[in-house]
């Protein structure tokens, strides 16, 4: 990989920037935010600021979209009809069926890699961006039923170079372990903040404990929001699970019986700590 | 304060064993497991070793049951029969309605005071008690209709002694309290875990967010069990006021609509980071 462009500059493309362009590696970079994208260039992270057409972008080996998740499709779009022909295209959000959708109603496929890296914060942004943000985090990688194996090692490789460990899985196989382990915890942690809010209660209140449930709720809303309604489909399904659980422990509570709720407890904790 | 009885030598009993000692205080205890009651006394924590019988539990200006809720009403009664009319007696668990109630039912009505400190762990047991545990903790105090002032006054004494802060409250305000802020969200997190297992996902597929969101169910079981049915009744409440919440989430995820799960998740991440 010689040359890397890098649509939207935030958390994960902001790092991918700075951590490639400290390799030697010869990074584009676009941000709708031109005040960003400034910084981005004036510190280093980009060789080059692309304006919003993409214009150059051809010179890249690699494009990574790393926009919110409901610009992924418009953004793609304009990918393909700048990009050269041989180039690895990846997206980074948290959801991928829609992403694989997305480059295939672009007529991508074959040179499409959905990628998530498993790097989150609370935070957001170029501010946030920061070197070694990957290192040593989980990135699910999805292919398309035709992406090339050239391209899907490309992808590999890329993310190897930033220290991630790439973990190739199923895109619908993704989003349901998704949200399952991220998107449905912090809507809980947002329904018991609201709960909590509604009983008069403040975050002062909590214990560590309790803060520790409750901080996936500060995740910012505007990307979740997208992310959540994008993976709708799955989050409904683990919701309507969760909730046969949440049942089982109400009729346990409500009966008195220290069986089930122990035996719901024990379940859990040993689930927590194998 | 010149002698303290603590029944009881687990994390909480057994921390406060280790400071009260540490400050010269004359310190009787009891703890049916004999090992971790010999272990506490040759490491000097304890003056004297009582027998289960509470024999010698006279010479206590203050004594404090620590045993698990379930233990409490059992334990008032033997502590009953062997105080002096002058002492205060403290119980420490999670849960403060029924503690009053079994206080009253032993007619100690103008001696309680129910306690329940804000240092919790998930581990339990003489082994993970420790010096300090009480230090800037808040420690929530219940008095009964008949409390009488200057046994109040011990109780804060005592508690600030330890480094804790006291904050008196009411026992049914309490218990609402805690069903939101810790009982719930333990709940929510078993819950969680248990849907889990089922659809395949270990806990090694979690990220950072998704293991703090989970740590309470890692609490211990057997002591969590006797809690949650002690506080069945506002616990199930504060399962209601969650699931309208969820419900709310639910339905705008099934519509699509994206104005109502924007304003769900910031009002969340506003309670959580104001």
């Amino acid at each position: 990989v010689d040359t890397v462009a890098i649509v939207g500059l935030g958390l994960i493309g902001g790092s991918l920037a700075r951590d490639l362009s400290a390799a030697g590696v010869h990074v584009l970079g676009f941000d709708s935010d031109t005040a960003a994208l400034e910084a981005a260039r004036r510190e280093g992270a980009l060789e080059v600021a692309l304006d919003g057409a993409l214009k150059g972008l051809d010179r890249a080996d690699v494009i990574v979209v790393a926009t919110p998740i409901p610009a992924t499709l418009t953004t793609l779009e304009v990918v393909s009809g700048r990009m050269d022909d041989d180039a690895l295209v990846m997206d980074t959000g948290s959801t991928k069926r829609s992403a694989l959708a997305a480059a295939h109603a672009v007529g991508l496929d074959e040179q499409f890699v959905g990628a998530h890296p498993m790097a989150g914060s609370h935070l957001g942004g170029w501010s946030s961006a920061k070197v070694g943000l990957f290192r040593g985090a989980t990135v699910y990688l999805c292919r398309t039923p035709s992406t090339r194996s050239e391209i899907f090692a490309r992808a590999t490789a890329l993310w190897t170079a930033v220290g991630a460990q790439p973990l190739e899985i199923d895109a619908a196989e993704h989003d349901t372990r998704v949200a399952f382990t991220s998107h449905v915890p912090h809507a809980t942690a947002a329904a018991l903040a609201r709960a909590m809010a509604r009983a008069g209660i403040s975050h002062a209140d909590l214990g560590p404990g309790g803060r520790d449930a409750l901080r996936l709720a500060g995740r910012p809303p505007a990307p979740w929001t997208g992310i959540m309604l994008d993976n709708a489909e799955a989050m409904l399904a683990a919701l309507e699970s969760f909730g046969i659980q949440i049942e089982e422990l109400r009729g346990a509570l409500r009966r008195g019986d220290a069986t089930v709720v122990r035996r719901f407890l024990e379940h859990a904790h040993k689930w927590v700590r194998p």
